[in-house]
């Protein structure tokens, strides 16, 4: 069966690059071909340290990467001529010149969310659109907070508790690891405009929705927090909310009452878990502080925003490649190779 | 005229205190008689260092303080047998043991926000209920959280703008100053109930008001951000809500265009004004970031936690005193004499 | 050969309880027979979702933490009766108050840098005095700033290049999942007296060795970050001082040179590598920065405070029980259990 | 009399600037004729909230000045055919392309220590070298660290006390107002190299001065903490060190036992005793942990990094002019104008 499993590779191996190769690797149906990058650093180290290969996006660095020890296996155009798909994480605005690179080798293409609808036509989640995708040449797959706003509202739309949805989201300022020349300290920073952005991007996935956002950064470096104010499309119970949450795919409970009182107390759970770099592929959904009033519900949850687009890689890499043409069965794979949960917790 | 001023004690030298007691110092019709406080340390040594006359809270603390250098001129009773008024500004808990010695001595008193609405009967925002404070015992004034709420609110309904209200509230998470056992580090720490107690707590002071607020902690130690969405009784423009802004007192406005992008901008600004402490007194509302959709407005603002409750507390001196009968007047005086703004800045 | 396994238990399954729980269950020659708690939040919750055997240390909480899902499988008195030796990782101070009952039921017993050398008599850090604790019933495995210090300082002594050390040592100021009542924010906050107490503590394991520090928190939440400078004993080059730490056992090496240029990166690059809770059992000193000059010597490096003292513990479990009398063949034996690395990274 | 003032002019009106600009303010002989900078934001608006003529250092930008609502009263060159003495404060890289352009105005220069000391010949700290500058047409100022470095290196000198010193810097990370592109977040950053440039850098002022440091950043954002060990060149005890630190100017002391036990408290402490912008021109060093152990002596001092070089720049200009020759007379003057102390507090 090994000749069946789908051919992959990963350009650009950073935060999201770096996941979306150990997600491959967890899954049965899946074969990580290599991974391609142009540094020569502790981060493109660390995949040879998992025996993973490394390519070079870049001719010109391959010198330079195998002087630095890292063992060149090839170029990204060798890996494009063995892989069915390729997965594009690299930085902002590089992945949009990457696309025409794809197209030529007949490689289908799943870009992130940092990069706009309009350069692949398709924005994913597969909880919302699987099926549009089946097929296609590319995707994109939305951004971590775009991801974990259209989880949630479909969950509502889908048990015809969403009127409109209004959304305050507490951005982390940076990433865990980054070490200058991005943080922010002892501050908050709102955005500049709103409503923000991811209103409209959940849009672009699902364009009935009527939702606002207002987004900020705080001073802290892991998880999103999200504040939701909905309006109920009808009479409902806090418990029929926490019950259309159950019924849809990658929302997960905790409760302040176990002591996740906060976004770093989630962040130890993970790792206490055993999960992989301590990731969260959930919407993190704090089950006792979820409330309805009249015909409002009001929730606060948290993504992980390295991790919660994870999953939906590997399912847009199925879509893509028509591997399995059903949106559930599909998540339902991915989620048990990673071991995703419905309660994090006993009790 | 100096026998006419309203003689004014301040109780526990704290964050608030000792703003109280800067803000009373500059009024013209007001007399700081004197501060008392329990402790020996450099927050009581810097009203030494100031002119202000110290007194002990217990008189068993008299000696140490003494031994430490502060020149204790007498005790708290030796206090309210010499004032009108005291400012009540010591630790939770503190204050509601107080309020009978106050009542014996027939000085009127003023408590903070962290005390109940029930410890005095009445909550205290200028501009809402001035002249039902006038001649009473005593008053709350309410938190800065809550007087934010209340200034911003009832500047909408005053034109005919507020249907209802829903906020989410990113509060610091401990003091400038504190340097231990309280702080949270690289983390967003939600209120475990939503709605949150801000919200009630605006309803002490106006009843009618249809306002949910949603309230977390941020890893930054000074000013709360705000982020509001309010639903409009009749249609507007963005233009007539600032409008309404500019006609409420103590709003004032600053520009993201003008590099005022986040809650330390602003802290630096008042210090580049030459405020006293660097404090900003008004709620700090970002114009060129609210904006009008539909039937739904959009806004953010900045509380100085340590300052925006200072001007209410020199108004309620002279409501409770009845020294001034229109909240207007008073209003104006207190303004003029801290130096208050509308706009932060030329342009 | 299951049944000559050393049988082992934890009591308090916090922060350093849940890390030698992981480091025994992977050592060949141990088995974790349960783990001992009080508490019934996800700490201990995640104890069941690993498959530990979860006992309670005080009978009275049975109830509770059976109620919140946890299936306690006895008491700490029960476990008592069926291990060699327990690990006690309860807070400090609750520590003191157990080695009675741990001496009465005949268990060797391990206790944590918290509690005082007098508590014990024996302060262990394995390759400084493996062969003194033979035999012992109970020692105490020194602080994570001790350790990392007697590593360091024993392997320039035994190089014959120390002659005396002069240590800074920037502590984190609480731990990663930490929400509150602990934080500092914005701040540096130094101890109040010099020299601190690490120097001392690194002379009850090697009482000739002439140590000064000084120590202060930082405002971040993971690794302590020690800077030194060291008088050496005889004329060396860099490269002796390198050889000589490269000859210890637990001191491994990152480069700047590799993008590791401040503590959160080698956070990063633990998860990178796959290991459990990212942790970092070894010194992580910047070979790249060290440097002598005349007669000094100096570096600086990184303490994981999680993860340093956990592969002290697996050896001090060994010595205890007499079960490896040589030194070396336990630390082999534990780094080897481990994965512990000389250098992080290829190159 | 006011006709004999030193005219002096600062261009760039930042983090330094504006505090020179105050600084020169308050000097009975000296007139601040006007500051010069390019940008629109708040930054310059205070300046002109302030009172003080604004001029444009790029003719380019006075149109765009205008327009923002900044009363342009001049360029750069109209500003310099008017001082005696310009103060360049603007970032790092600007200032040596600007000295020319000064030399050919016949105007004398002053530059901070973000610029190296070839470009002037000379560096300058006032109580180390005050004499050598009289009469030159440039100086350079240095750094917040190096100064605080030889203030207190020197006063050890002159007391006979100084054999070498040794220094570990905890520098802060980023100003307080910035709000992207420049912060670290829970980390700290050590430099690349040891030792770091200040001991250096303190060796262009003091070429005799045997001193090594290291540096690291922090996540805080104001005032460096430095820690020293300091071998002294005769036996001596603890007062003797204090009287040593006491002898010599702009060093002033605080205590752990008056509650200044981080850095932040004593932020806080400058705002409470009313200094303009919360600033702490001198070294502030605690008293209570300054110990001596033998030929050795330890101690820790904070460094307000936005403050401390303000009245060096003052002496600077009576240097350069000859206005004063006698380094103590000035010093006096600039410190009984700014309000400096020799302890903050009473007791």
């Amino acid at each position: 069966m090994a000749d069946q499993k789908i051919r992959v590779a990963v350009n650009g191996y950073g935060v999201i690059g770096k996941r979306v190769a150990d997600a491959v690797r967890v899954q049965p149906d899946m074969e990580l071909v290599g991974v391609s990058d142009v540094v020569s650093d502790y981060r493109v180290k660390t995949a040879v340290a998992l025996g993973i290969p490394v390519c070079t996006s870049l001719p010109d660095k391959q010198n330079e990467m195998q002087a630095a020890g890292i063992p060149v296996v090839g170029t990204l155009d060798n890996l494009l001529t063995d892989v069915e798909v390729i997965v594009d994480c690299t930085p902002k605005g590089i992945a949009a010149k990457n696309i025409d690179r794809y197209r030529e080798a007949g490689v289908k293409s799943i870009f992130q969310g940092g990069e706009k609808h309009s350069l692949t036509g398709h924005s994913f989640v597969a909880q919302a659109n699987y099926a549009s995708a089946l097929g296609r040449d590319t995707t994109r797959v939305v951004s971590c907070n775009t991801t974990s706003t259209v989880r949630t509202l479909i969950a509502l739309r889908d048990a015809g508790l969403l009127k409109k949805a209004r959304g305050v989201l507490i951005r982390r300022a940076t990433d865990p690891w980054e070490s200058d020349h991005s943080g922010i300290m002892n501050t908050v920073v709102p955005e500049e405009h709103i409503p923000s952005h991811q209103g409209p991007d959940a849009q672009t996935v699902v364009p009935e929705l009527d939702v606002v956002t207002i987004a900020a950064k705080a001073a802290h470096t892991q998880n999103h927090n999200h504040f939701w104010i909905v309006e109920l499309a009808r009479a409902a119970t806090r418990e029929d909310v926490l019950a259309a949450f159950r019924a849809a795919p990658r929302i997960a409970f905790f409760r302040m009452s176990e002591g996740i009182v906060a976004l770093n107390n989630s962040v130890e759970l993970m790792k206490d878990l055993g999960r992989p770099r301590g990731d969260m592929w959930e919407v993190g959904l704090w089950e006792d502080v979820l409330d309805v009033k009249g015909d409002e519900v009001y929730y606060t949850y948290q993504v992980d925003n390295q991790a919660i687009v994870i999953p939906e890689t590997i399912d847009a890499i199925r879509a893509l490649t028509g591997a399995v043409t059903d949106a559930r069965e599909s998540i339902a794979r991915t989620d048990a190779a990673l071991g995703m949960k419905r309660d994090f917790l006993v009790g």
